[in-house]
């Protein structure tokens, strides 16, 4: 089915203990469609600059990336740098320059008004309400958010949250949002603000969710080798809401295996730098490491 | 099968934010006698001072833990007092006095050298060394350590690790032990340094097991209200342990069972403060929350 994302596009400067990247493809609406076209087709609204390189607009396009929501504007792309330590754990913000998506404001064209999933990558709780206007009738639709955004919008974030289904966040942001150290916790707060399904992401810890009553905890799969953990929290939302699309179905145990192919598609991300993995990545080669992660976790 | 812990009993302090106790039964013998107990007899080798209160002594026995190991010297007892902060994540120790355990040489009572399963909690090497030269043809050792043994003798613990079947450390241990900041690096590391097995405990993020080339990776229950974290290794290593020396066995498959049923028991440790919650803790109970848990891991 039909499954629409709108987010950030970037060039990423990136540094860690094992090496470094300069103004390479990135952003969160990148690698969530990077990640769910492997799965379904994937429409894109964003904003790129005239600075941006034309090979990206190929490489998603060539991927069967519908890119028609790619605006490309005058003026300079997305900038942002970051490094991480040798642990991996945490990303160090070393610059952040909007530049176009600054006045970023989300026009979805007439054709990717009828998706049916949506994806709300990481941007103003406004703007994310400004697309749910546009879409006509989504099934499901689906959210991400930020530290930023808990602290200065929280108003606008609460509405959102009354009309979503899946709201992905971390697990430091669902802390922050419901005031719960407890993650359990925080998951059944955060329910009550409105989305019926919760997944709180605790990167190489893996994830857990809330849906109704029930809880579904599932770890990371083992990686020794992490080169890049950037854009992992979206390409885990890429792989959930491909997978869930390509079903086209969003009862219990679909939305439960849905959390295991963004896990494992997460884990193929981070393997390499920036969104260089993806490149030749398919549907067989996660499902090989499915089962292998499946052989990790019986008891 | 005939199973012996070798470790500390103390008398514990514990301030977490809700709530305290003062000189409560503890240490790493008692919490993992506790919780052993409740799947096979258990033998206990420990030292406490004159000043142990007797109803200590009653308790351990009514549950049929063997405490004729458990001598009794002049002195006071080895006191701990630590407190958490509102995450629990972490013990912060507040004072530690070690009294007649600094002279703790344990002497392994004759009708004990014969036990199947031996836990070597967490003390000196040099004296975990010497409580193996003094049991005759164990089935199975497993042990514990500490950063403490970790930094000041690293020599004594490479030598255990080469006798040792499984060992049970936690994730910061993992990482100073074997210089790795990824787990799965470390759980190789560390499996070449001798044991066939090692259990990295994470904590709220369960654990992970390596033996041999396989891995299995367990998440925590999910539990919404923690009240005192104190012993929750121990009480993992004794239904671990407890779980194994029922079973008489240690294939793949059982050590798997054995860590999901150290995880459950754990759960219920520390649902309440100090040792209190393995009073009527049965192993029907356990059964019960490892099917509920079950039920939150399955995809």
């Amino acid at each position: 089915m039909s499954l629409l994302v709108v987010g950030s596009v970037a060039l990423d400067t990136i540094k860690t203990p094992f090496g470094s990247v300069n103004n390479a493809l990135g952003g969160s609406a990148v690698y969530f469609s990077l990640a769910s076209s492997i799965f379904t087709k994937t429409r894109v609204v964003g904003v790129v600059g005239s600075d941006f390189p034309k090979r990206h607009l190929t490489r998603l396009a060539s991927k069967g990336i519908d890119i028609e929501g790619l605006k490309v504007v005058d003026g300079k792309t997305f900038r942002w740098s970051g490094k991480y330590e040798f642990s991996l754990n945490e990303a160090h913000t070393l610059s952040t320059e909007l530049n176009v998506f600054k006045d970023f404001r989300p026009d979805i064209p007439k054709g990717y008004r009828d998706s049916r999933y949506v994806f709300l990558a990481n941007i103003d709780p406004d703007l994310q309400l400004d697309v749910l206007k546009q879409v006509r009738s989504p099934r499901l639709v689906a959210c991400d958010t930020m530290n930023y955004w808990i602290a200065s919008k929280k108003p606008s974030l609460k509405k959102l949250l009354k009309k979503v289904d899946v709201f992905i966040l971390n697990d430091a942001e669902s802390r922050q949002l419901s005031g719960e150290p407890n993650l359990f916790k925080a998951a059944r707060s955060i329910c009550s603000m409105g989305p019926k399904t919760v997944i709180i992401k605790k990167g190489e810890h893996g994830s857990l969710m809330r849906y109704g009553k029930s809880i579904f905890i599932s770890p990371a799969y083992p990686l020794e080798a992490i080169y890049d953990p950037t854009g992992a929290g979206d390409s885990f939302a890429g792989g959930f809401m491909g997978y869930l699309s390509q079903s086209g179905r969003c009862d219990k145990q679909t939305l439960r295996k849905a959390v295991i192919c963004g896990t494992m598609v997460a884990s193929f991300g981070v393997e390499k730098f920036g969104t260089e993995r993806f490149d030749g990545l398919s549907s067989k080669e996660i499902r090989g490491r499915m089962r292998a992660f499946d052989s990790c976790v019986k008891f």
